[in-house]
């Protein structure tokens, strides 16, 4: 049926990690590069320059083959959208706007790469990452500015009666796109439950700017992020992240993309007092080969400090770790 | 490959309920005027009129990306016939004919508009919605009569050795279509299981009655139904289910359908001793807009009297309840 | 899309058991000639005679709508492979060898047909039947051989750190296929896990050999295995398996397939002393008709003696059994 495309990408890999005091990790692992995953979309023209789009998007580890998302079934994406001059409104569960414009796009190689993932370091897994029952809505682009802004009023599981148990999400950004600049300026909020009454509860919310500059022999890629209340704690200090990074062409199939980061991760700053020269901070080293459009492979290499090696409720330890991985990454 | 038909539907909407003693619920839910689904069917044409089809049908919530139907993987149907002169012969989890031919069927939106769903006025949850282990056989259609009838040994879950844990399933039905008019009668039986030897215990037995006739300006539609033994309970009052509605066309895109339904809900009738005028009625209104063949805007209005508002235990709470929904079905 | 083939098998057939001491069980049941499933493969042509392929396939249960697998979504594959003129170095979950190019190949019906099954007869439930986190290289076919070996740190589930919780698997064949002769031998080997200190462990071991010569009149199937350590056990005696089989096309779209296996299986063996007259035993008949290249009906019937009636912990209770099936297998 011409109404349906299946979709999808097999990322599977070596891992090897080395973690200060913890043995070392051997593995085959998928999604080092991207997300594993397999989808069915759809576009249907309604004339006028109506359009109805939908996505159902299953992440899946094909290393073991399980789904990914805690076994969410489309645990990536499921919404259907109304797309036309006015714009595209989406209802259903999606991604974030910084998740998704900051991290996904400004980064040289997204929400990927283990411990270079910019989704830990920004702190996107502690606002909003996938969003439930939300609706978008996505304006059409003006001399290449775009803006949307979304809404949940719950942002993981059904809402509940009276949603005083909910804790909505909102979701806004603005990007520019010119020839060879990309700008992104994001916000992400997740409001704290109506039912949770603690005293020192607030908001936690996440801006961010960021922009590449694509020089041709050379794409350079800045970000930086400020995380408040992460888990809700209004007392928590507010992280400050911020990223550089390089790509180059190094030849017609392969690349080679850097970061830095560098954040100081408020997880356990409060309870032991660290300094600020504790930060969490690292550097990581791609090449990606393609061997076709929808074939590559890719060798990773990173080193960080102060990483979360174990989380033992109240207080994760942390240490450095070195993460080296081998992979192929299948589109189809 | 041509073997194969992927389809399904996504259908999201905003859904308000204001209940009698609860709080609101205002929500982004999956499935308001139809459950969202995505599925994988065919044909094989094996010559002399015989044919063979396959049907996998996953049951979806987009609005959280999860599976419907308490996670199954199928949980919508997942059956193999084979068809020819003689008619068909289905084995798998399949629909059972009072909740298929009857409530979605004969009522204007067959079974689907939350409270207003006729599935749970006609106690259609209560015997058989969809049944697994089945074996159903649809006759051919004799000047414009067709009947069918199919029986499980289990409904639900895998058949166990010696079998008197099972709960067997019986349904059979006879249908009559010819032009304007639509006419069916239904009948389903959950039996007790045999290992279930608490006194006072009997098979739960639903029968209706339907038609439909369409006038072309306006489509009617009628339905009896009743349910004996709710929950297995031979004392249990018989619950006598009716339905009324409308259909009618009021462009070429939109059309207005209204129900008004009445039970005497037998749940907690025997606990409390409520009278025949606690019944469970009310009338819903839908209007359903079509942007295409294949996509629908719709509205819908319920008002009800004695629903379930919370299910605890040995008694359900019942009460007054107010629904309002407003959503958009993409089938594909 | 063109990327990607949809396919599967729906088999589903009426079953019957009686076993000793136990209450018959009468059952519509998935899988009994093939394991029922759905699936989603492509293959990209990268030049220079370089391909990639995938393979996600989800085993199903189409009796009652679940995933197979105990509820994996692609329990039954999900790899990547990179094939060329060196041959195929597949990654993810794959079958073992012994499994698919043994119990899958050489006897008459692979592994089906319940109790008559050869993957229990020879242990491979034991061993290993799909691995996760598995490397496996292909060699090209040399005159007729073809080898393959692979790997895995963890056959089921994630790779731990310092991996000592993770039981490795190693899995090795040859395969002779010239005309009317195949034939095959398979190593296969399940760690104990390095954090397994119990003394008396050793590592489970498989090692079988079979062939399949087709005079044409009739095909004759023959396999001996041995299975070591069943269940790590160091002191287990060893399971001597052996297989003799019969494939008799009856005419063009029928086949009469039949099977002698005996065992003498050590679940027991040990803390009951039972003598080898105990042994597993057993013949199986089927009959498989061919409505099409892709439709069968089949029928089955087999006697067993000392199959396993109850796990019931440490000690399995034993006995004869007698199983019946008629299905049908329908693919896509």
């Amino acid at each position: 049926q011409s109404n349906v495309t299946v979709y999808g990408i097999v990322d599977l890999g070596y891992s090897f990690r080395d973690a200060d005091g913890q043995s070392n990790r051997n593995a085959i692992d998928s999604g080092i590069s991207s997300g594993s995953r397999l989808g069915f979309r759809g576009t249907e023209d309604l004339g006028n320059g109506l359009n109805v789009k939908f996505v159902l998007e299953q992440g899946i580890k094909p290393d073991t083959g399980e789904s990914d998302q805690s076994g969410r079934t489309f645990g990536r994406a499921s919404w259907v959208s109304l797309a036309g001059a006015f714009g595209e409104v989406r209802a259903g569960r999606q991604n974030a706007l910084g998740y998704d414009w900051f991290a996904g796009g400004v980064t040289p190689w997204g929400t990927n790469y283990l411990q270079a993932n910019p989704k830990t370091i920004f702190g996107y897994d502690n606002v909003a990452e996938r969003v439930d029952n939300a609706v978008f809505y996505y304006s059409p682009s003006f001399s290449g500015f775009q803006g949307a802004i979304g809404y949940a009023r719950n942002g993981n599981g059904n809402e509940t009666a009276g949603n005083e148990n909910d804790t909505a999400v909102v979701s806004a950004a603005l990007r520019y796109r010119n020839g060879p600049l990309l700008a992104v300026l994001t916000y992400d909020q997740k409001d704290v439950a109506d039912s949770n009454t603690t005293v020192n509860r607030d908001d936690t919310r996440n801006i961010a700017i960021g922009a590449t500059y694509d020089f041709g022999a050379l794409k350079a890629h800045f970000g930086y992020g400020q995380l408040k209340n992460r888990g809700f704690k209004k007392d928590a200090d507010n992280e400050n992240a911020w990223l550089v990074g390089l790509t180059v062409p190094v030849s017609t199939a392969g690349k080679l993309m850097a970061t830095y980061q560098r954040v100081n991760d408020a997880r356990n700053m409060n309870e032991y007092g660290r300094k600020f020269d504790d930060n969490r901070s690292g550097f990581a080293v791609v090449y990606d080969h393609g061997l076709s459009k929808r074939t590559s492979l890719y060798a990773y290499a990173s080193q960080y400090a102060n990483v979360v090696l174990d989380k033992s409720g109240s207080s994760d330890k942390l240490g450095d770790a070195t993460e080296l991985a081998l992979g192929v990454r299948h589109s189809f």
